[in-house]
């Protein structure tokens, strides 16, 4: 008898991350393959069930399959209304591709809510009761967990934290509003402030890595640069910490939470925001609110949404035949 | 036999509005005395307990109530913590303070909070799933309401709406921030608007009430000068609807609300704010998310708060019966 075996698919706007979950959620196996979104979403999960049965091994069966995917999602309908990362999706029946190339029971949700419900059951949101998740990536997302279920609203469309007005003011966001949390700290952003200030600055990586394009130009590369002193991706982790800590501290004024964690990619280099963060936080949020606020690292990292996908495919198959 | 009686006391940085509800959740009688604030909570409480004679008359006997404070409240203890607006009441016991004048069964709650729920249990919030209400008064306050509980957090601190970030490098807000909704909307933000619009432009009626003094300047004579055609005073409402408007959307892609209201005192001039209100929201919320949202001024006006407080006193006194 071949073990049961849960299967999380986050899809962003560059990459997509399978990942293989064990009924304990447990991680078992994970592998990324590019997203390549102009080639459709039926491209894409023919190249997710090709990679199943590296996953999956012989001596396991995939029982369900949760997809996370950036944008609007519809979970009860299992569609994708819009994604400003993916935006030749628009309407996309992710569900129903999702089912006939995998063939067993699927659920689709936001990528943002998947890594949240990831955190959440095993992640640094354990235990909490009001817990919210940043996701930084191509795009920023957002989902909130009360008292251990996903705020959805009236449409499912709740946790749109990264298109949170950080100020009236600011940068065009690609959703067509001004000044959005993802207009500061989208990985377009966060590239465009480092091209920005090397008009005028030189710095001892970014300045050479930029002009030989040696090596892509990426978030990645930017961590990379900062990790070694290049003053230029310093300061743009900065600032960019100081934008995230103003939505934290304003989120922290509406929720109360217990914790606040920082999934996505783009997370790995929380590190060299966090100060920035913190000292926005204790600026701008109430003392009395943000005091024992934990804000960490999501600890499941860049595997939080596939993960999360996994989980929350083996909770609702297991609810739905709990309820009949 | 005298019929029972819930009293809701809203106290706010100006005045204190008195409600007497009935079993059913109606109005039966209100009375708004002076805040007052500089003389004390206990002051305020010896002048409530007068005038309940008057609220209750001879045929009605006070059964419970509910006090809704500005700033933050910890209902498990029944204490205020701290409130800008109340500034020399910080950590006052209001619980113990009403129970001893008022010689009831006592809840204390946010005020925002009392005029959410009540909002939602008799007002423009019944039967949505999740609610917000802003209070537009002194100070900027919010709540949301959850399947039909209050978003309370993990200090019972949420729903601080007014301290969310509007723009990073805004005015300062008297919580300490920078650009926080309340520094834009809060009435002193609107006079301060209105006088410093006077330095540069004359206007049919504030240039001469400023001038001659013959008016007292607060909001309402702002909004009965807007109302009667001053271009100056329409220009205040418009601009603090557009960043009401900002602080909506940011709400409506947080929460994919069904409704949002908007109660206290200045709300009673949300007509002059709504037309910049709604082009906020729609350029700056998704589509998808706010589309259906119904945007209102509470139905039950400045009283929102009073009877809420009213009915959280009815309803936990009723719960706490049930549950022995």
């Amino acid at each position: 008898l071949k073990r049961r075996t849960f299967i999380g698919i986050d899809i962003g706007g560059t990459n997509i991350e399978i990942a293989a979950v064990g009924v304990s959620g447990r991680l078992l196996a994970r592998e990324s393959i590019p997203s390549n979104p102009e080639r459709g979403p039926k491209d894409a999960f023919v190249r997710v069930a090709e990679a199943l049965p590296r996953l999956l091994g012989k001596r396991r069966a995939l029982t369900a399959a949760g997809v996370g995917c950036a944008g609007l999602v519809d979970p009860t309908r299992g569609k994708l209304h819009a994604s400003p990362n993916l935006p030749s999706w628009r309407n996309a029946p992710l569900g129903r591709i999702a089912r006939r190339h995998l063939g067993v029971y699927t659920v689709v949700d936001n990528d943002a809510n998947a890594a949240a419900y990831g955190e959440y059951v095993c992640g640094s949101g354990r235990g909490t009761r009001t817990f919210i998740c940043i996701t930084l990536g191509t795009g920023v997302g957002g989902a909130v967990v009360l008292d251990g279920r996903l705020l959805r609203g009236r449409e499912n469309f709740a946790g749109e934290i990264g298109h949170m007005t950080i100020c009236e003011t600011g940068p065009r966001c690609k959703c067509g509003n001004r000044g959005c949390l993802e207009a500061y700290l989208g990985s377009d952003a966060l590239l465009d402030d480092a091209m920005k200030r090397l008009e005028t600055k030189r710095s001892r990586y970014l300045s050479k890595w930029v002009a030989s394009r040696t090596r892509p130009f990426t978030p990645k590369t930017l961590a990379e640069a900062a990790g070694g002193g290049d003053r230029i991706a310093r300061a743009v982790f900065a600032e960019a910490g100081s934008h995230l800590g103003t939505a934290m501290a304003s989120l922290i004024n509406i929720f109360n939470p217990d914790a606040i964690a920082v999934a996505g990619g783009v997370a790995n280099s929380f590190d060299l925001m966090r100060a920035d963060t913190e000292k926005a936080i204790r600026q701008r949020a109430f003392r009395e609110s943000s005091r024992a606020v934990k804000v960490a690292q999501a600890e499941l990292g860049t595997d939080a949404a596939a993960v999360g996908a996994a989980l929350l495919a083996r909770d609702s198959q297991e609810y739905e035949r709990s309820t009949g």
